[in-house]
């Protein structure tokens, strides 16, 4: 499955070896920031996209199945698989949030592109996870783009998951800041807090990217207007699906300009560099008032009695970003497909 | 029952009119830095003490009244009078937390103090509170120094008693900074959720002072050595037994020297100008692991959906304080007594 990028207008340098790439796996409900990621990995030749994975969150799971396929039909990189996620949350019991008035009903803007020709593979996300770990074990990094129901899938089909694994760069929470779906909670989090909360003491090696970072992140509408004018065939496609986007910002935030959620974790996990990051446990309400808040602990406190996050694994979580770096790295990838 | 000044240690500037003086009820569950801000108190001109109310916290709450009693014979003010506060959280189910670790199990460094020969009123801590409201209609301020159980079942007893009251400066929370119960919770807030969540909505004019704001006002062992070799009556008191709080401190922050929670908070009803605040609205989690948890929303931020704090009054949270001027005033009105 790990084909090398002769397909189309994938690229990534020409001649590289694809053995030195970092191997990723995007787990993704696209969502428009989730095809500007998708778009940006695949003319990013630090990686090598080796699968995609779908999931609930901006659009319902079929949805996301659908999109993810129309996008690397449109990149010419068909040959990338893609394994579909689960259409519920770990705890089945939870009814969906799904955010069609950020990203509209089709997710992609209401442009009503055509069906795909292409299908997913027979396997699901977890399943497609677990075998691609076992096959590059500690090479893999999974960028995780919405909800993190089929990563703590994988975790409940391979309790190895989380060692073979190399890496969990996921877009989720709201440290020390208040949440975009309520004041509490981050939508991937709230979308399925047991997951996350799974996923976050698992043990693996995880960057967690909140909202507090990918706030400081904007595509503004000049930048918007040098992708409109530039030639590049992805800086055309999105901004067509960007309006949407950009209105609902405007609505909500009252900015000229969009935040960068997914091509900023996805950065994150191509070039570490981009961030500065700090320590500690993570663990997820998931009950209340405040479901699918992160409470993070830095471990260096004391307390009298063994608390929830006693003894649990540390995770890496992101403080500061170069948040010009980003936007110029964004363009720059967008422009010259 | 607002009897004046003339008593004995108390003073406050002899022959002031207390007409002018702020009205202040302290609840309160001594507890060795509630000894220091009822000391304090006894000793701030601006206000005029004019009732303790108690509560469970540092010690159960028959204790609490024990030491209240105390600390104003002492003072030799028990002219003031003391109204027992609830023995139990205002769901009664939940079991109490008693900080005794810190306090020691008499909650003043364990130095056997003989029993006080007065009695506190034959009112509840609420109908208390509830009488002065209405005797005194927008002229008292309430300085909580524990978990929020009395002022909630004062609301409950009398609806009316959120605009009755002129304000409730609350030692309570921890706003963008982990707890000291655990990573979510601070210790007053988790001794009763229920009630602070009560509190925090009930449209009360509301400042609360958290631990990201007291834990930057450190009494340190120079301090106390100068309390030590002063001639001043609470000065010397309070260094017998500040001892198990300075040793509390050391185990379990490391540090050399003490947060003043509550003269914090005291000082801050009796001199805003010492902190500055910001305004939104506070909700408490009352379940699952964060439990106690104070999340607050600056209501600027738009969500798509009505969220659990729309519509909810809000409160002022103080931010910064000017720790080297409360320590002064402490120390200055410790010293001079």
């Amino acid at each position: 499955m790990n084909i090398n990028m002769g397909g189309g207008g994938g690229g990534g340098g020409g001649g590289d070896n694809n053995n030195n790439k970092k191997k990723i796996i995007i787990d993704t409900d696209p969502g428009i920031d989730d095809a500007m990621a998708i778009l940006v990995a695949l003319e990013s030749p630090e990686v090598d996209v080796i699968g995609l994975t779908t999931i609930f969150g901006n659009v319902y799971t079929t949805l996301a199945t659908r999109n993810a396929l129309h996008l690397l039909e449109l990149a010419g990189r068909s040959d990338i698989p893609v394994a579909e996620g689960s259409h519920l949350t770990i705890t089945k019991g939870t009814k969906l949030r799904i955010a069609h008035f950020v990203h509209g009903t089709d997710g992609l803007g209401n442009q009503n592109f055509p069906p795909p020709k292409t299908k997913p593979i027979p396997l699901s996300a977890a399943s497609f996870l677990v075998q691609q770990a076992n096959l590059y074990p500690g090479q893999i990094t999974v960028v995780a783009l919405g909800p993190l129901t089929n990563i703590a899938l994988a975790m409940q089909l391979d309790p190895e998951f989380p060692q073979k694994i190399g890496q969990i760069v996921l877009l989720g929470g709201a440290f020390s800041v208040n949440g975009n779906v309520n004041p509490a909670a981050e939508a991937n989090i709230f979308g399925d807090p047991e997951a996350a909360d799974l996923v976050f003491t698992s043990g693996a090696d995880i960057l967690a990217v909140g909202i507090n970072v990918t706030h400081q992140v904007v595509l503004t509408d000049a930048d918007r207007e040098r992708l409109a004018k530039s030639r590049g065939k992805f800086a055309q496609y999105l901004c067509k699906i960007l309006d949407i986007y950009f209105s609902y910002h405007r609505d909500a935030y009252n900015t000229k300009g969009v935040y960068l959620h997914d091509p900023t974790t996805l950065l994150a996990a191509v070039n570490p560099s981009l961030i500065t990051c700090t320590e500690g446990v993570v663990r997820v309400q998931t009950n209340g008032i405040t479901r699918g808040l992160t409470m993070f602990y830095n471990t260096k406190k004391r307390f009298a009695e063994v608390t929830e996050w006693s003894d649990k694994p540390v995770v890496k979580v992101a403080v500061t970003v170069d948040a010009p770096a980003v936007v110029a790295l964004v363009m720059e990838r967008l422009i010259r497909s």
